[in-house]
């Protein structure tokens, strides 16, 4: 008899191996070293960019771009290079979030944050640097040797990013928390609170999953199915999120738990309890995988994704 | 007797109309009303963003774009769309830069800067936002129907616009100041002045004139001269900046001059004196107008962009 193999040990595997590889991707592009043309990259800016991406750290988005594109039989290295421009975004939002203007947090993962460990002007700069490097990342021809796929990457990107996705979303949640006219908390609804998390959280995590299929030039309908399961992963990834503030081990979760509360912030938690909430969630795995069943064991690992990103401790 | 055109008067008329439309082109992109798919722009981060980028001024890069590009029969929409977007950089680096953090300026012509205007959090949200929109705007088919040529343009401005050139300048003229570790200003050499000033303003520049030349698919030897052309305005750019800051006149120039000196700042004008310095840029200039012999009186505009540059007022 054969031995099956086990689908949860499988994915645990695949995920510490994406991670570092991810890893040396982003200290290969942010090698101290590395010069543009006659150009020379600052050595303190390059420092505190090396510091704040490559901090360890699961790599769930560079992750889900490449289980994504081994379903559509994408080279490897061509996923992690757009993992890794995607993982720029995500270093780069949690660089300019923790400002003292923004979130004002001192420490991420148990490290100074970066305005901490170097300086204000320094973190606003390593933010803008990270941004601006992602875009780079996906116009070289190592990303996908067909222009026309590269542009894809570059307008799904800057629309996941942007106005209309996370930086809009961060503004959303500043608002929500009445930092703005009105100086006081503005509880979202169930609507608001669904918007706010599909843009600020959500829309990176649905790009990680689309990237692939634009990589392994899926068709349409194939895209589709890739997005229907990305949207509802990252909308059960901020659910799960939510739960952990309210149930879980700070020791485990290694950050902060309960600030959600203090900050009388609406979430799915506290609009519809703990349990509807869990229920929400299990549906949200449940329709993220069978998004998938078409792509049969082939997409055994993106299934395992779904289950993981609900049930995380951390 | 025919009249002869002024090439100077011409000039000056091309300059305002591209400004006007710039202008146009940036509302339309920042219109309110504006959605990408069922996510909605927040409001106040829209109004933001069109605080910081419909505020006028001369909008030279997005001119520059569009003369270089008429070299070459591009089409003025995409030239404009394309300029757009260099102005969107721009822009953010404008609002970045001014942030207590960085220069803490109060002021921008004449009106409050952004995170005046609104807050810190916005402003640092409104610079995220028009960079990433940036690349929006260029991966648009309307900027070009070649895919290969909107990549070109997201490398080339990813290039411009990042760690090895505006952001890396940015954080150069920073340690100068002696901002960081030393907490005494770091005086730069003639090379080290040179360098700044090539990656902190002359990229953009350099980009904004060899834009034009990828939209209109000059071949390598015409995209050099243009780059050649690009590099020397630039650096007139700047020294005619120092220049005003040592003899403008503070309500021409629309901004507080003597900050160089007041800040110890090395310049061409410090390190070579301004009979030097006045040199230089009357031979930058002169290199410039030769860069584009080649094309005849189709760079009339461009020949006489570079004189404005350097004996400009303001």
């Amino acid at each position: 008899m054969r031995n099956r193999p086990d689908p949860a040990a499988e994915f645990d595997i695949r995920l510490k191996e994406a991670a570092a590889e991810t890893e040396t991707m982003l200290a290969q592009l942010l090698a101290a070293e590395c010069v543009a043309g006659e150009i020379v990259r600052p050595k303190r800016l390059i420092e505190a960019m090396r510091y704040a991406s490559l901090a360890g750290g699961k790599r769930l988005r560079p992750f889900l771009v490449i289980e994504s594109g081994r379903m559509f039989k994408v080279p490897r290295r061509r996923a992690l290079l757009v993992g890794a421009a995607l993982e720029c975004i995500h270093c780069y939002s949690l660089v300019h979030d923790d400002l003292p203007a923004m979130d004002n947090d001192d420490l991420r993962r148990g490290r100074p944050t970066s305005h901490r460990a170097f300086d204000e002007a320094t973190a606003i700069l390593v933010g803008d640097g990270l941004l601006t490097l992602a875009f780079d990342i996906l116009a070289r021809p190592a990303a996908h040797p067909d222009a026309q796929m590269r542009i894809d990457l570059v307008m799904a990107l800057a629309r996941a990013a942007g106005i209309g996705g996370m930086v809009g979303g961060q503004m959303l949640d500043l608002a929500a928390e009445g930092r703005f006219e009105t100086r006081r908390p503005q509880p979202l609804d169930e609507l608001g609170v669904s918007r706010l998390q599909a843009m600020k959280t959500g829309a990176l995590l649905r790009f990680a999953c689309t990237a692939g299929a634009i990589l392994g030039g899926a068709d349409a309908s194939a895209r589709r199915a890739v997005d229907r399961f990305g949207a509802a992963l990252g909308e059960a990834f901020q659910i799960a999120d939510d739960l952990l503030d309210v149930e879980g081990d700070p020791s485990m979760v290694g950050k902060q738990t309960g600030k959600d509360a203090a900050a009388n912030k609406a979430t799915f938690v506290s609009l519809l309890g703990r349990d509807e909430a869990r229920k929400r969630l299990h549906s949200l795995v449940a329709r993220a995988q069978a998004a998938l069943s078409r792509f049969g064991p082939a997409a055994a690992t993106l299934r395992e994704a779904a289950r993981f990103v609900a049930e995380r401790r951390n």
